[in-house]
């Protein structure tokens, strides 16, 4: 579920570019250190934080039988399909998990008690349809919440989401909270083939195209000046009210005071810094069927990640129950965390001279200080590698060992017990600790 | 790099026959909760262990150019195939990480000091000649060391795979060694066609065919005598003199002396609980050119982890370098690790009845407890889904809490301040705590 990426695949840009050949297929990339472990990290800090909201994980292959991967509508078309060469059967590389927790659910939890609460996290593949021939591979980490419905599934997920962004380290971001059944109710009166052009124009928030494509399409009276309102209907609790007033006596009306009832709680539950309603958000409400929201922030130009109640999906697994999740984008948190001057906490790193006992490389890194051996001169393969130490053998004035942090402080250890030079060094190395 | 899998897709074998209807491509497998989260959990282990032996991590794409992943030997015939349906290219899933990591190292890490030291954890696709129509996903965690030779460096690769394992939690395997130039450089002197049945008689231990095949394939004396021996030759310490005899004065005399000088170093070092020499072994000494090992424990029928090292991999890729890692299946080290009993701790969890306030359940998730919502029956719910305890609100004889542990433990919270309750909640849970 979810539907981030985008732009995110120029931010290694730069790093792209300084290669003499990047012989990649377009689209796909390399996270090297520090930048690999960052994500993995906050990848882990966010699982963590499902799991706290009670949510088993669950590892899925990544491919499938094609026919499987699209049967929910945001699959089809956007999977990358392939023939299998060994069975001659059309597989496909997922763009988003929640076919595969549907299968799981519906056949290995079919007879468990529900809600089930699973959450995953792993790599899909987004073909862009803007630009020809680029996929975008994307690491998300996300929950799904099947079979409770109303404010209260909404609420748990839309809470599980923020506590994961909060709890991987971001301090500001902003919710944004929609629901597809406003537009969708209203549409719901007009011809088919009205409603793509009609979609469009709710997209762009252009009031004067909405009205006009609106009345070609049929709609009039409180309808149609309901529609319209929706290209203004987005900001913050002020718009509660101007909403109530435009839905009243219309199809969305009862899905605009949902929309406001999940706004209020939200909002007092203080999950994000900023939350924001848009009563014309249309994108992807072909799939969802109630709440949609994303969440914002300083960076990527693109949600951190998405979200919503999408009721359909689980009847085309053969078991229709309700259902609601949300998606993060690792590499979109990690650069949000980026533009926030995020510190990632870092064990302490030593570059250790070759004829260092293994007796002392043990026992350092048993106190979670790591250690790699160089036969070279130390301090150019640490400012290579990012390591923040050195540790050299050293004659004069008496034998021991120099530790140097890249910061030029120094601690002398004294020829003797490995114990306690191991905890001399450890203890000076996590006083003068590092960052990524 | 490394060479895991085969039965290890009959593990859950049992759950796959519980199922009306398994809608996955052979070999594709799930993982659900609690498997998942200790898969996931060994991983982060592992991955640990290589940082603090000062491996950086890199992320990778999973699938890439079909030309590159199969520069090396290991890849071709193996990696998937596949067209990239907008591009038109022959890509591949990877089989291994080397090519990966081969082309990301003499790319970005061209002009960067050696040895680069690199670790990551990701899927890979075996395919399976044995049974045709069947692919295997792997989840790997490994490292490679790249521009350094000689037995430091194999026995660094030998110390950080140990010492992953062991971190992981497994207490008993055996490290198995042998040396791709030991039969390798016996068997450069007889026909290229006549290679691959000796390599099938080495394999066998055969003997009796490996006298035959060496006598038609022109060996004689002293490098027959020796090939022949071979057969018998693994073990423990006991074979290190029969094997200096056996070799001496033949073209394997140099790689036994170097297998001998592996074998005493790392028994020394006590890294495994069992460290056994096998001159004999031929499996993948195509790839191989020097040391080549793995890890066997109880449970999986086949290597935990294997490794070695392959200088002629990086000249491939327009950078010739010395270059040694290992890889570590995952699945597979889980599995050794419920044979030996292993109990993965866990965090508590809580099924918690629906009227609790979010206040209570947002102090028990920073105490680190666990915590679902249920509107029903709390008990089934809890027995279900695996949770540990379960909270109802209680009217009689007062009000307050009741929280009861699957161990029929029980705990009351009296009415009261919400930071004291979540305070007693957490510590009896704790006390109470379980396991997967």
């Amino acid at each position: 579920m979810g539907a981030n990426s985008g732009d995110a695949l120029s931010h290694n840009a730069e790093e792209a570019a300084a290669l003499p050949l990047n012989p990649l297929p377009a689209g796909m990339r390399d996270l090297l250190p520090p930048k690999a472990r960052r994500q993995s990290r906050v990848g882990a800090r966010i699982m963590r934080t499902f799991e706290l909201f009670g949510y088993g994980r669950v590892w899925l292959p990544i491919f499938e039988y094609a026919q499987l991967l699209e049967r929910t509508n945001s699959g089809v078309g956007s999977s990358l399909r392939f023939v299998e060469p060994d069975s001659g059967e059309i597989v496909a590389l997922r763009s988003d998990m929640t076919p595969q927790i549907a299968r799981v659910v519906s056949t290995r939890f079919r007879n468990t008690p529900l809600p089930a609460r699973l959450c995953y996290q792993g790599s899909v593949l987004r073909r862009r349809r803007e630009r020809a021939r680029t996929e975008g591979q994307v690491v998300q980490a996300g929950i799904e919440l099947v079979g409770m419905s109303g404010i209260e599934a909404d609420l748990e997920v839309i809470f599980a989401l923020c506590a994961a962004v909060r709890g991987a380290g971001l301090q500001h971001f902003v919710l944004d909270i929609g629901h597809a059944g406003v537009a969708g109710s209203l549409l719901a009166a007009v011809p088919e083939q009205a409603r793509a052009g009609l979609t469009e124009a709710l997209a762009a928030k252009d009031a004067t195209v909405i009205e006009r494509r609106g009345r070609a399409a049929g709609l009039r009276g409180k309808s149609l000046d309901a529609l319209v309102a929706l290209a203004d209907l987005h900001g913050g609790g002020e718009q509660l009210q101007r909403a109530a007033a435009a839905l009243s006596d219309t199809p969305a009306e009862t899905c605009g005071r949902e929309l406001q009832a999940l706004f209020e709680r939200v909002q007092r539950a203080e999950c994000a810094d900023k939350v924001v309603v848009d009563y014309g958000e249309t994108s992807r409400f072909d799939y969802y069927t109630g709440a949609m929201f994303s969440v914002l922030a300083r960076g990527p130009g693109e949600p951190l990640a998405s979200g919503g109640r999408y009721d359909n999906v689980y009847a085309r697994f053969g078991l229709p129950r309700p259902a609601a999740g949300c998606a993060i984008d690792l590499n979109n948190v990690c650069w949000a965390l980026e533009e926030e001057g995020w510190i990632e906490p870092r064990y302490p790193t030593i570059v250790v001279e070759a004829d260092a006992s293994r007796a002392l490389l043990t026992r350092l890194r048993s106190s979670e200080v790591a250690c790699a051996v160089t036969r070279e001169d130390p301090q150019s393969y640490a400012d290579a590698w990012g390591f923040g130490f050195t540790l050299r053998s050293v004659t004069e004035p008496s034998s021991g060992l120099c530790v140097r942090a890249r910061s030029g402080a120094q601690l002398d250890v004294p020829a003797g017990d490995v114990d306690e030079q191991a905890r001399q060094i450890a203890s000076f190395v996590k006083q003068h600790r590092d960052h990524d």
